[in-house]
């Protein structure tokens, strides 16, 4: 059976799962959002992937596929405000982006990702 | 090229497609959900899960990543209470849940999974 | 490393990523859906990831795995016309499809595919 590592693995979820050369990240969401616009709570979340990114051993221009949920599909424009200068042009994923609510009242913003290590 | 297996191929979709050592879940539901209890259809659904995983010799413990999608993200917390009592803490995917109306009336849950095998 | 290859990668997103054996593609819309029907913009959708995946060496055979979002689920069995006519039977993906406001008015149907190349 092929080997599956876990990062900050819980009773729940895991933030992210190793398996053979691909990382895959939960939902990620911004950790305080009160108060916090789409823009800042992007910021955020991305910051985290980052994180997760790294603790794998991979990084943003290696992501394969995003999944993007926006409690408001209006904050498109300010959600990729922050997205545009995140990523690496030419070294993008595969990304989808809808609405939809999320677990908690004042999430804005939800990205998972896949990416190769 | 590489081999494709299928569980429960239809003339839509499968229930399940194998390749390269992982299995892949078509977007399950329970199958008669009038009269059940969000509890009750998540029940159901993770044991519709547990069946296919063993069809594709994998198990629980080997999920690498589920989409949950809830008709009412309120319901969120009963969904769960299903879901807590079937992983194995420490052994836990990576999740994301948002809400989302589904196919046909009456299904409140829905749950796609990724797992090796 | 383990190599990434990009279809039509642009400063946002590409529209597929080639890693290790699969394709993945970003959420396909219709290119002109002003005064499309759902049909129609399936349709068109489809035709885009067939091209998609011949680029790839892949094709609608070899799908392991599809979301597919409709701004109005009512519009589940229009969207089924133009699918249950273009995949083979027995060689159809697991597929999951639920409702959700896409990134702009006037789409109502969006597909993101993975599949084995």
């Amino acid at each position: 059976m092929s080997e599956l590592q876990r990062i900050e693995a819980g009773s729940r979820m895991s933030e992210a799962v190793i398996h053979a050369g691909k990382v895959y990240t939960a939902g990620i969401v911004a950790d305080a959002m009160v108060g916090k616009s789409v823009l800042e709570q992007t910021t955020e979340v991305l910051q985290q992937i980052d994180a997760i990114l790294a603790k794998a051993g991979s990084d943003k221009t290696r992501i394969i596929k995003a999944n993007i949920w926006l409690t408001d599909i209006k904050n498109f424009a300010q959600m990729n405000q922050a997205w545009d200068v995140w990523v690496v042009s030419g070294k993008t994923p595969a990304r989808a982006t809808v609405e939809a609510k999320l677990a908690a009242a004042g999430y804005d913003v939800e990205i998972m990702i896949e990416a190769a290590i």
